[in-house]
């Protein structure tokens, strides 16, 4: 079938007639179905839930001769500081170990460069004129709104294939006001890219006008493969520290993805400066964290190596709900030119973008259907996306038939609202 | 025998020659014991680790219909607000139920009111000429270095029987700029008074200019009697609410000292409004706190009458330790003019008020001996006792026969360090 663009105006008047009536069918389906975020399914948590059973008495909370149910170690238990070295190739020296959330680690590093400066601050960001960030976008909305909230000007750097334009970045990072980027490096939100290795150097090799420029660099999806075998990916913090600037990165992971999502724990790595620098303001927050949850996730997980057979288990689970979206987009929507997207191949989104002026357009038309995505615009700084086309679909939760289902359902808004841009009508004209 | 004051120097000479006897004989056993910080004893955490096999399996992660395994819930699962609201007396709808730190949700709120303000604040703190926040002391030092840390004035205000000094208190919030209080209602931290009825009922009624002043009202020990029955305790949120400032307190408590230290869970409560405004902004901060967690010390305390009873055997470990510290206190100390102190009935603390001047020396000598203390002047802002004299004594940790030792130290050091002073002379020279 040829692109919309090349049909004839009656040829998309029919088409548009088939669609609505297909979604009209979908309508009484009633369903009620959730692609929004990127939850984990029940057969996940299903998957892991021994691990509530690995520390069961008094003594298994010993570890190192360290009684893990009382205060103390601040920034982490030794185990659980070795094991984040281990899976993201850095010293466990290099690691903090946190709660419960690395969007929590980002959060407060953002808060506290706003209210006592980073290691090389010259002062506070809340006593900056203006302080400009860098959001690589399509991006995670909550990254751009932890930014946001502090009245930081967010700057839109498009992605690539192949990660941030990075001669944009480049460029913008001369303005002493921009003071950091937002990064997930590898398998993207919302698009499951993977920075190549040029990207990778050339921000090990940036050199900011501000001293205190800081890459937020979100390692959330290290060891997410759905799709073939673990991809090695290098380590940022000996990068940035061979590249004369050990101080400029902070690389954030949690167990969120691999445990349970709100109750696992988190990390944050970077140079053993910044470590002592941050532990130190950090003991002014809290006592240490969750102990026990970082024994029972180390007991549990114990390295790399055994993480990764794990995520294979996952990745059984989470690979069919990829291939499904895949496929559905493929049969419905390919070769017909209002939409494209990238296969990931780890990560927890594939993200569609839709004709130009269709993206709202389509998610309001699932929601009618029972199918709710993640917000039109989410993917950019301040929910704005200036061409109202990316939209973001997050295939873990649901169970496979549902998601086939949604997955339907989606098609056909999307071809609805492709169709309407080209007819000049609404669904609603014609019902 | 006489006070010290009233004997002649010849038999003070007497008396230090024979506790330098006892300091070296002491010295001679190699002790190594830490009576500075309240934590619990291993005996504690031992008495409540069954709670580590209260979930065990998928299902009994279920609750409400809600799988706690999963992101949500920001503001804590509906069981575990129900829960605090029932041992503090307020409302579910009043509490935000937070992860392992009540120090957290209080370092966090403040650190909101410094970057974002509060919900009656005109501006953001950081915004602000100047902020004064009041620090009843002796104190709780990390309560008092939440505040430091964002470059607050600190102002002392002296601590009665029946908590701050109330008359000052109602001053001093009559500067806009004071901005907010620390207070431990509840066996306060060191002293271990409770306030009365008439300093809480000053409490809920205080005008302060400062439209966003916030008590920070940390009940720490609200069920922490280790002498004699429950004190029931009124509930501020309501009292304020009646007082026509409902906006005007914040309260805190943890199951730190309930559960295991640093691996429990922790309530903020206020207003409807506040737990609004704050839960909105933690939203940036978090996805949600660890629900699993949350349930299974629901599941374990069940409520507040089940954790009373628990609390009893706490005070069956924690109430002979507090006897053994009072009783040798008495032995050792009592009609010397040297120290005095409050026999409380509750809390983690005993606070040895010693001869102004002496506090530093006496924990020097203790520290020499192998004795560990909360170091002189911490319950003070900035660290500085301005008459050397507040000790807080931590009884919990040690076993009992290592407190009696401890203890004896502690005299022995005490009376030195008087003697010292009385004879213008230190131990060093005669030895």
């Amino acid at each position: 079938m040829a692109t919309y663009s090349c049909r004839s105006r009656e040829e998309l008047r029919m088409e548009f007639k088939k669609m609505i009536a297909r979604y009209v069918d979908l309508q009484h389906e009633e369903l009620k179905l959730d692609m929004s975020r990127g939850k984990p399914s029940k057969l996940q948590l299903d998957l892991v839930s021994d691990m509530l059973n690995v520390l069961t008495d008094a003594q298994d909370c010993i570890v190192d001769g360290n009684d893990t149910r009382n205060y103390g170690d601040l920034a982490g238990l030794k185990c659980a500081r070795e094991y984040w070295a281990d899976v993201l190739g850095c010293k466990p020296s290099q690691t903090f170990v946190g709660g419960n959330a690395s969007l929590s680690l980002m959060h407060d590093l953002i808060t506290r460069a706003y209210t006592h400066g980073l290691t090389d601050s010259e002062r506070p960001w809340c006593k900056e004129e203006r302080v400009k960030f860098l959001c690589p976008s399509p991006g995670y909305d909550r990254h751009f709104r932890i930014t946001e909230s502090y009245g930081f000007e967010l700057i839109t750097v498009p992605m690539t294939p192949y990660g941030p334009d990075m001669d944009l970045v480049e460029e913008l990072v001369q303005d002493p006001t921009v003071k950091g980027i937002w990064c997930v490096p590898k398998y993207s939100n919302p698009q499951g890219y993977t920075y190549s290795e040029e990207t990778i150097d050339r921000f090990a090799n940036l050199k900011p006008a501000a001293p205190d420029f800081a890459i937020m660099w979100d390692n959330a999806y290290c060891v997410h493969e759905f799709d073939g075998e673990f991809e090695p990916f290098r380590d940022i913090i000996s990068l940035c520290a061979e590249a004369g600037r050990p101080n400029m990165v902070y690389e954030f992971a949690s167990t969120s993805k691999i445990t349970f999502p709100g109750s696992g724990i988190s990390v944050m790595a970077s140079s053993e400066e910044n470590i002592a620098y941050h532990t130190k303001l950090i003991g002014v927050q809290t006592i240490s964290y969750d102990k026990i949850n970082q024994l029972r996730h180390v007991r549990y997980l114990k390295d790399k190596e055994h993480t990764l057979e794990l995520m294979k288990r996952h990745a059984q689970i989470m690979g069919p709900k990829f291939e499904m979206v895949l496929k559905i987009l493929r049969a419905e929507v390919t070769n017909k030119g209002i939409a494209h997207w990238h296969h990931p191949k780890g990560g927890y989104f594939v993200c569609v973008a839709a004709m130009p002026g269709t993206a709202k357009r389509t998610l309001e038309l699932c929601k009618r259907c029972g199918v709710v995505l993640t917000e039109a615009g989410a993917t950019y700084p301040y929910g704005v996306d200036p061409h109202d086309s990316m939209i973001r679909i997050a295939p873990s939760l649901p169970p496979i038939e549902e998601l086939e289902k949604a997955m339907h359902v989606f098609c056909v808004c999307l071809k609805i609202a492709a169709l309407e841009k080209y007819l000049g009508i609404s669904m609603e004209d014609v019902l």
